[in-house]
């Protein structure tokens, strides 16, 4: 017998991984979770059948996630992020002696929860003196919320089910509140590559980039997404991440990692002439 | 009914596309061949099932094999290209107007005719005047050359079937013959990925480094390869890609393309942590 999990990519392609065998299925309050076990992604799991996070590759996503920001602003001391159930950002913030709080909301804990028993290294840091676990709407909380970030990061799914509020002009707008004179905004940003998931970028970027001073977006590879072409927004009030990335500052933190450096840094900002298009359009 | 070509980008991967119909197919002395017509990336062909080129993505590709060394040395006036049956590579070749010599060596005849047939815009500038197709053995073209040559474009198959000479020491010392003092060789350098390409992606380093002053591996995004995390080789005896790059000479050419950018050109150097150090370790 063999098993396989199947994504479609869009309704023309799919991508699909053998699977060992299924550890978890649930229907939660918000979505339906699974985890799977397999040879060449380690373990990995689908929130509604889309793949969220897996061993081989999460390394890629929670990379440049986190350290693009904090090699652009060193002094980042309270950080909000908005999802990202699984851990692995919150992972690498905790790395930064010099990141003091750190508040996570997401709005499913069974993610959470099954997340601690199946990916214990993903979601390693989630007991971290510092983490501040809010199990709450995002949109809600973000509305709400006295704090003053300095960083604020949605590590979101995609704009449909739970994730949908999380691209909405208001939510962005409250973001900007929530974010200090020196606060950055990086969120997940989908992909130009396939029709559907272009169109949830360019929408994304129309609304960012009315609202931030600063708006870019950079560009990595994630094999198990769809294309393998995907991207994140970074938006300011003051910080540039080219022009105002501290090089030596960060290097000589000497935190080793597998997929960023300073180099990159820089050189994922540097994107395909058609994505440029695709942003520079996004008003229209 | 539907039907779907399925590619195994490893034994517990694979990656599935709709089609529409099936265009041709044939066994060829060298390989199987065949043509498929789909929704979501046009016309597209296979060599013993493996994907080559699409109308969706091959921009991308052939963007990034020309654009990249054409920007370093503007001066290029002779160049040979081994494979590429497609076109593609040829098409984007001639764009230059300084460019007075192009030799495509390509080892199987009914890819070329077929691609004539059936991806016409990929082919389109086979029959320039500048244009000399040669029939041949890569390999042995290289190695019987009087010729001296200001770029050499190794695009090619994987290292296993007819592309697997073209991944020896003895034709890349054989290409650096053919090379002029001030000549670039870029050649398909697989992904660093999946395990199996990475060990071509090492094995190919470690040859080509021995043998040029300058070697360096360049990478891009390509959604139908697998992992679509993509990468060319670029040796030189003389230009560095980044410190030769004649910014401002490209971008007066005033040449539209989809992919390739100057700022993409530098970009595209920066290479995750894990790459560049399977690269340095490709000695071992």
């Amino acid at each position: 017998m063999e098993l396989w999990y199947t994504e479609e990519h869009t309704e023309n392609a799919k991508f699909s991984i053998k699977v060992k065998e299924q550890l978890y299925s649930e229907e939660s309050e918000f979505q339906k979770i699974d985890f799977f076990e397999s040879e060449e992604f380690g373990t990995f799991f689908t929130l509604d059948g889309l793949m969220m996070v897996n061993e081989k590759d999460e390394f890629i996503y929670h990379d440049m996630i986190v350290h693009v920001p904090m090699a652009t602003n060193p002094n980042i001391k309270k950080v909000l992020v908005i999802g990202g159930g699984d851990g692995g950002t919150v992972r690498e913030l905790t790395r930064y002696n010099t990141i003091e709080q750190i508040d996570m909301v997401e709005i499913d804990e069974q993610v959470v929860r099954a997340c601690e028993k199946y990916l214990p290294i993903t979601s390693s840091k989630l007991q971290d003196e510092r983490v501040n676990l809010y199990f709450e709407d995002g949109l809600a909380f973000v509305k709400n919320t006295d704090n003053i970030y300095d960083l604020i990061i949605v590590d979101s799914t995609d704009p449909i089910g739970p994730g949908e509020g999380l691209f909405t002009e208001e939510f962005y707008n409250n973001c900007s509140k929530a974010l200090s004179e020196e606060g950055i905004l990086v969120n997940q940003h989908e992909s130009p590559y396939y029709e559907r998931d272009a169109h949830e970028m360019k929408r994304a970027h129309r609304k960012i980039k009315r609202l931030f001073p600063i708006s870019k977006v950079y560009q990595f590879h994630m094999p198990t997404y769809p294309s393998g072409h995907w991207l994140f927004g970074f938006a300011s009030k003051k910080f540039d991440p080219i022009k105002d990335i501290k090089v030596e500052q960060w290097n000589s933190l000497e935190l080793k990692t597998k997929y960023y450096n300073t180099d990159l840094h820089v050189g994922c900002f540097a994107l395909p002439t058609y994505v440029n298009e695709m942003l520079e359009s996004a008003d229209e």
